[in-house]
């Protein structure tokens, strides 16, 4: 089958969470900090190709759950909330990151011709 | 749209690409070392949900060619060349990394029902 | 104060845990992938200055009771457990990660004169 | 010989170089974003124990010089400027990362007592 703009569209939006997972996921973490790591993690993958949109929550919760004794905990997976606009062509893909059902999962959410 | 079992497979090949890459860039590598890396790399991803079969394989000239000082660099995207299947549903999306016009590019190579 | 060759085969030993931990943290790994991500990440920072000698194990018993449902995990710190000797100059420092009281521990395990 | 204070306080100061470095390398950056990811990384180094102060500066002119035809490119260690001080018990350790003779070297600047 011919590769569409829209199968570019879609792969284009999975490099993206991909990447974003495993480049940050593991950074040092607390709940004073949370701010500035979602502003770099969500401005460093909006410098990507196709990126219209992003934005990245951390969970304080979370966070402030995973404390070690020394005040801090790595960036995990469940933590992000990450909701990205990715355009291709006339494509544009609505993705994210979520955690559900104890898993932190990427899932597309939506997906239009503009 | 309705998000099809298409989309889904070629955003779950996105992913894979996505995470190799950031995931892996960066460890220190030399010309002995090479073959054990793409095994773990290959291994580690093959590990993942829908991934059917992946090669992985380092450039050795490359990493001849940018050997520090000390005897070693570090993997940089450009000596990736990888190719991988990954089926979901009745889909198989083969896709690959590979240095061309000066990048390394991520891209489908390929798009079947099975 | 002079910074000496003690001080100096004591940095590099800190350098190397560090940078192992933060290179490969968040690998995908299952129970059958481990020896392979086990024998690539020590293959990795052997190549890297001063570094005499290194073993890594991955729990295995922590995998397998951290696999999610599509039978794979990441790494995770507490998984590591690293020895490593560092030689600079005459001073070879033993140095190592391991899980203790509830967090993945990097210690300075020996340092002698040879 | 007995691991002193000052040993440990080196050691620290190691892991936090090694850290940086393999945490961070790789994110997608470019000249308007470097900012936001220097003060991440900043602030994700900042909350590790031992951590009294640091500086990380990415290299303007490299990114500049590195940009893809896409607009943007990757943290590489010649683009890291690094000042750290970390302090263990009475040791002051003055740690960097700078770009010198070709490679992104990390160092001790200076050793003192508090």
């Amino acid at each position: 089958m011919s590769v569409t703009a829209r199968d570019n569209a879609v792969f284009e939006a999975g490099i993206k969470l991909g990447a974003l997972y495993h480049q940050f996921v593991g950074s040092p973490v607390s709940p004073k900090t949370a701010e500035s790591l979602e502003k770099a993690i969500s401005q460093s993958i909006s410098v990507q190709p196709y990126v219209k949109h992003i934005t990245v929550r951390l969970d304080r919760k979370m966070i402030e759950e995973s404390l070690s004794a020394y005040g801090y905990t790595e960036l995990k997976g469940p933590m992000l909330d990450v909701d990205a606009v990715i355009k291709y062509e006339k494509y544009e893909v609505v993705v994210g990151i979520a955690y559900k059902d104890g898993y932190p999962l990427m899932f597309i959410k939506d997906l239009r011709e503009v």
